[in-house]
């Protein structure tokens, strides 16, 4: 199986709503770094499945939908808490309807799951992954 | 698939048997720089499955009882040598068991697996994984 | 000389008012994660001037006052734009009457200079350094 | 399921071919910082399975093999792009043939399948995942 | 003093003459991760001194003019080792020129001084600063 | 200013003395990942100052003399704590004799100052830096 892997970053700000979210449940905000990880089991003659540079466009483009945004005011996530595992199957979603779509081409419907983690600080990060 | 990472750190002293492990047979310690990652399927209503607060307090409770210890001394490890592998499989024994337990709650019992890795420096790790 | 650094974090949200701040003068966010120097020319009979513990709890009491809020709403700022160079000079500010009100002891006493970077993303970080 | 993973890295010169390369069919280079993961069930009476000496030992020796050339140059890839994605599948296939050569012992023959990453950037890499 | 802190990368070929560099000699090639800090005593009425957005696109700029390159057919190196050393200054010595030439406005004039870091593996980077 | 950077670890156990130091007080251990910065005004012909290689091979003999020992029981620190800040210095006088040795040949001699940091975890270093 070969993985690609690809890194870029938004920022955010939210909410919570629930006592178990405590001092969270006040308006603060997050920098994401999200790594996302493409997964093929062959490559193609020109030795590799999906293209790092489009691949890295649309990733930019689809986190682009979401920086510098308060997600509390998005029509997208009304009633849901945007956790960090939210808005990683979010991100995840997103990117598979883009390739689902064509937008990465003959290498993006190589792609068999993806992986999408966004790490919110130096000591935590939250992931979603599944085959498309 | 989602998972959730946290991560804290320990330091130990100890020593190896076997001549296999050459100079490190001598008492000698490390830090481990720990990342836990909790696996589930799904969300509840609130966005999360496993709490991120409780989940790095009980992180730290179990490395709290590896942390300042010479582990050649403890007599949990009485016989074994403490590799960077055995203590992972240790601190993964002891989340289990945590988890099991109700210590982490609802959150808790929606986590299917566990992957425990152990960074022994900038160029070594050793991880245990496995389903609850 | 000596230097002695520890790192915390806090996430907030924030907007900018300028027009050269294009997108960011929405409400969005950010993680910081912060990484304070202490330096000092000599260390005492224990074999060091600051105490890496007491230290690290001063460091995240003044992180606290930050962490969780919507920094376009806190008087210490009113009137004033929340950049990353902005508020890495409010945390040493902060540190530096904490050590300056004995808050670190004789320790603190020994610093004779501070730099506090915040991180903002893996591509970006704002420094404040100054003398005590 | 363990995991041992060590790292190193290697310096090479390469040019692509194939419009879709753009830029990068002009002869130009990497660094590959290299992560390997060494994978088995169980560990020996010692508390490993790898020994990491001479895994580390095996991995550089390999990577020695690609480290300071052309790979425009070398008869192994020609007529092939040395991508990221086909770099990491032959430093899989030269780990994989030393481990079953028997160069790591009894601890190679349990490995039961490898994971190799080159880091190609900060924000790019790729993997090769199989068994053995 | 006030430091703000950029990331980018540039992957080049080149070879380096001299028996002092052993197999180095041979062409091969690099990925360097570039940190450059911008450095001023004093932030302008918006909260910073260089604007971050343009303060990124002139380095990407500086850096495209090596990027993709086999540096052994540069004029600008004619005669001259390559090493991390030079690539340091001269990015340096560009973006000096960039910042010289009014290219960053006037937060590129507050900038006092500059430091370029370029990373080339996880174990060496080399740097240049001076002041402008 | 030029700084050369190369990067290696080492893994002890030891103890403190001192009622300040609380549970580290009991015997217990720390990998050191080690940062040596030579810094020097100018370069030699060759486009360097300090060979990265021989540099790297006499910090790892240098780090080698405390690698996988109780420092308890080093004569060296006899009545001295080994704290992080200690063992800087430490490695920094030792590097220093070593270059006014001449082990590092006329590179050495460049080198005008140098700079030790002791990473002991994700989040907390000691450097000593100072002139040669």
């Amino acid at each position: 199986m070969y993985t690609v892997r690809v890194r870029d970053h938004f920022m955010i700000a939210h909410s919570f709503r629930g006592e178990v979210f405590g001092p969270a449940q006040k308006l603060h905000g997050a920098t994401f770094v999200v790594d996302v990880e493409f997964r093929s089991t062959s490559l193609d003659d020109n030795g590799f499945f999906v293209n790092i540079g489009p691949a890295t466009e649309t990733l930019h483009r689809i986190l682009g939908g979401l920086n510098f945004r308060n997600l509390d005011d998005e029509p997208a996530f009304k009633g849901r808490n945007t956790t960090t595992e939210v808005l990683a199957r979010t991100v995840f979603d997103r990117l598979a309807a883009a390739i689902g779509g064509g937008e990465l081409g003959a290498g993006g419907r190589a792609v068999e799951s993806l992986r999408v983690t966004l790490n919110e600080s130096h000591v935590a990060s939250a992931s979603y992954e599944g085959r498309l």
